[in-house]
């Protein structure tokens, strides 16, 4: 059996393996309390952005830009660790979530769970109200 | 403000945001110690199942067919939660994670890690010789 913990090796933004798009997704987590708080896109310039701020940058499929996380809400994602998968197609940031991830204002994009019974339960306590932040722009 | 807290919806899996390939990211996350331990592509059948039978079932684009997770590593996910998304097209699965979810043999496949000076550095202990466990089928 191979032993391959602890052995160092050199990271090359080229070896990760980007989509047809030129995009792989970002799982972003809040380190401090383990919860996933959204999932998001990424290109080459995004995750070098991200490597070299401390600070997540994205690639907005919907508006078609580069978008830095927090730059109209104010909460910025501090960047406290960066993990590529085995398939290299996939990246988890671990973070420090100041406020709420969510434009809807809920600390996680993941506050809608289905049950067992088919229903949905929205969990997740509302942090701020998006009308009033957004407005302010 | 609106407050939408414990308000119950019904689910409907074709409220889902499927992408062009019929697809949409599962985040798997172990929920005893909160480890993202994957992340795979589920088709409607592949939620659909996951919700039915409470153990995580996928889409493999590299196989292009329906896959059971742990089907033959043993080691298959007891689903405890399943959430969705403000923009309804990323689920979080928080599942049992009983032994490697990684096919290398890992806890998760989240285990290179990119230092500050842009090295890697392996993270996580090997649970298993894939060589081993996959000869065996």
């Amino acid at each position: 059996m191979s032993i391959r913990r602890g052995i160092t090796l050199s990271f090359d933004v080229n070896s990760l393996k980007f989509d047809q798009a030129g995009l792989l997704p970002a799982i972003v987590q809040d380190k401090a309390s383990g919860e996933v708080v959204m999932l998001a896109y990424m290109n080459k310039t995004a995750v070098e952005k991200t490597l070299a701020t401390k600070e997540t940058w994205f690639w907005s499929r919907s508006r078609q830009e580069l978008w830095h996380k927090g730059a109209t809400s104010g909460n910025v994602q501090k960047v406290l660790e960066v993990l590529y998968d085995c398939d290299r197609d996939t990246l988890l940031v671990k973070v420090v979530q100041n406020g709420a991830a969510c434009h809807e204002g809920y600390f996680s994009c993941f506050h809608n769970r289905i049950e067992e019974d088919g229903s949905v339960t929205v969990v997740g306590e509302k942090m701020f109200d998006p009308d009033e932040v957004y407005k302010k722009k």
